[in-house]
């Protein structure tokens, strides 16, 4: 069995769980693989960090040729995350022949086109199952057992941190704010929270799920997103009244005309869906095919060892490979519109402020009514010394929604349009 | 692109889903995955099914000398169940080098090394996505995601005809008798139900599945099994009572003493668990793993269309490969109780029927006393004239439950041990 040199660029926590998994799996990769992984550098500067693992300090350095340089390097996980360096360094070695493994979802998402350029011309492979939802093989099913199925739709809680604290919000009845504090407390969110609760994580993963999905290259820029932090706590309160728990989802579909409709936004789904089980910080990813059905991919979306998992899976998978295959995706860039969908529809929840008079609720439905909006159902609550008017509408377009809530603002009898969210 | 010659064993349920998926998906299968799928021969004798399907009568017989004389055919796809003349026919078609794709759990879990054995001195491929969960693609996911981690336990929902049954039990509050009558008048239970009723089916499947967790061969003998027919709906009602759903599990763990314990029985398992919230005829693999943590597969296990798609996945799969990987095991048969573990350690929940006497609890609670059985908890109930104490066991080895037994079946304050399930 030939050895095949792996370098690791970067050790942080997915690098330092993937040091341990291959260290610790060696000779069980090697039995049951047929795969002898040999790490033979590593790219580090983080002195503290290499000898915490016991890395013998011989093979590491903060120079990318010494990786470049080294022909029995077949294989190179990266791990820096972020756009630089670790953009170039992946370049460098799919020119090099080097094969890539990596877990960059924004680097991934925004320049997979040249990433993969890169590959084709090094003859080198480019895998990333550890870009989205950590060691659930969510890339691999979608590349290797969906070829007989036209994907209609895709939708997943794809980010851990927004789930944990819309999860923690539901569960104990608190405000977005307090919850998100103590998630930073204890490390479940960074201290700018900004890329996972506004939604720029789910957006990336969503651009290369969903590109995967339909086979179409999905930028980032055709996604629409939406975070988390005007939830309310009443909000939720009154979803669960009405069977609802409240996600942050990100959604691809083909729609009916055959485009592509991709957004990230909180959504209401039904406490039947099996996504609405999916509590705390883990993922699920759910998969509507033309002839699979409803699949859902359950798991840790995140952390050292789950995600060094997916990395490990990657390196001994490319390992075993003959000839790398490339996803073949259709132009999108040349005429966007022709591929996305920009009015999307969707069923909705609109909660208001009214006064408490009589003909509040003709006032406002008359509106959707000239607007040809269909109105599920009218829920009144009254909650402390606030009297709100909760509209479920059915399936209706943005740009429909946008021009009734204008008027609605408008009118005497409501103080305020509380929230909008989306119900799938 | 070379075309990729096929032929198809059987028009049956699962042969006409994946010729409709060929037939229909052939210009994106080729556009995607870069693979030229052509139908060249079809095994059928029932003309009808043919004409249904619109097939061109000229590539149908019922000769497998036109399959195995054909060069142009690389793979073959095999649907007809059962072990002959499934067996002599796949042999022969491996032995003559075209990779076998197959949904035969029977078959399969029973010859599979024999199977294997063929594929290799073929230079053959052999692929069975299909044998387990149909269109849910946990065998790629065993294959080729879980490389980094030591599985510690597999257990799943494998039958979608038993998770019916007690669906539909639990929901209405029906009897066994009564939802396998309705259950067979729709055609979602066969007219003889033993092979899935009893766990034959989930039998086979948890054997591929172990087998490919532990990297070791576990042959059906191995697994202990056990059916759903004796179950009654006081159980499932006293279940839901005590936050736990019933559902026939098929189990694979790693023991403490690194023994594999393989197994398919109802069990009670918490609502809180991913795989209670698995309804009707929807089946799930929950995975755990040393890395990876919990990942859970959800799906349809059954259907034309479902059982098709991972046919068609394995066929498009095999098409790409320039050379087959095969399983690897390590024999298990030359010393069995060195990898079995016979004697399993399990909670258990037990009714029992008593007279309505003071002291019946502190009799049968000393039986388990002197057996070392700790009592996690007792209930006594009511319903209609009867008079029912429920023990809920801390885990304890099944042996030392059986002793118990049949000394508690001796006090004359116990009518009768109705029921002995496990809680996992």
């Amino acid at each position: 069995m030939t050895k095949t040199g792996v370098a690791l660029l970067g050790l942080g926590t997915v690098g330092g769980g993937t040091y341990r998994i291959l260290k610790n799996n060696y000779e069980s990769i090697k039995l049951n693989y047929g795969v002898d992984i040999e790490i033979r550098h590593i790219i580090e500067k983080d002195m503290k960090k290499v000898q915490e693992l016991g890395v013998d300090g011989s093979i590491v350095s903060c120079d990318i040729e010494n990786v470049i340089n080294d022909p029995e390097i077949k294989i190179v996980a990266e791990f820096f995350g972020g756009i630089e360096p670790a953009k170039s360094y992946i370049i460098k070695c799919l020119l090099a022949g080097k094969t890539v493994v990596t877990a960059n979802k924004e680097m991934f998402a925004k320049y997979w086109h040249e990433l993969q350029r890169a590959a084709k011309k090094g003859r080198a492979g480019l895998y990333f199952e550890a870009s989205c939802v950590g060691g659930v093989p969510i890339i691999r099913t979608l590349t290797e057992s969906m070829q007989g199925n036209n994907i209609l739709c895709i939708m997943g809680i794809v980010n851990g941190t927004t789930n944990y604290i819309l999860s923690k919000m539901a569960d104990e009845g608190l405000e977005y704010k307090d919850v998100l504090k103590e998630a930073q407390k204890l490390g479940y969110a960074e201290q700018d929270p900004t890329a996972d609760v506004e939604g720029y994580d789910s957006m990336y993963k969503l651009s290369i799920l969903s590109s995967l999905a339909f086979h179409t290259r999905v930028p980032v820029d055709k996604i629409y997103r939406e975070g988390i932090s005007s939830i309310s706590k009443t909000d939720i309160e009154f979803g669960k009244r009405f069977g609802y728990t409240l996600k942050l989802l990100a959604i691809g579909k083909r729609t009916h005309d055959n485009k592509i409709e991709v957004r990230v936004h909180p959504a209401f789904i039904s406490n039947k869906h099996p996504l609405a089980a999916v509590k705390g910080s883990f993922n699920a990813v759910h998969i509507l095919g033309d002839n699979v059905g409803d699949i859902m991919l359950y798991g840790r979306g995140a952390g050292d060892l789950p995600t060094g998992s997916a990395i490990v899976s990657d390196i001994v998978y490319a390992a075993q490979q003959r000839k790398h295959e490339y996803t073949s995706f259709r132009n999108t860039l040349s005429s966007p519109s022709k591929y996305f969908s920009k009015d999307f529809e969707c069923e909705y929840y609109i909660r208001m402020t009214v006064k408490d008079l009589p003909g509040v609720i003709a006032s406002v439905s008359s509106v959707f009514g000239r607007l040809k909006i269909s109105i599920n159902s009218i829920q009144q609550e009254l909650m402390g010394d606030k009297a709100y008017v909760i509209f479920m509408l059915h399936k209706t377009h943005e740009s429909a929604v946008k021009k009734a809530m204008s008027q609605i603002e408008k009118l005497s009898v409501v103080e305020s349009v509380d929230s909008i969210i989306r119900v799938e």
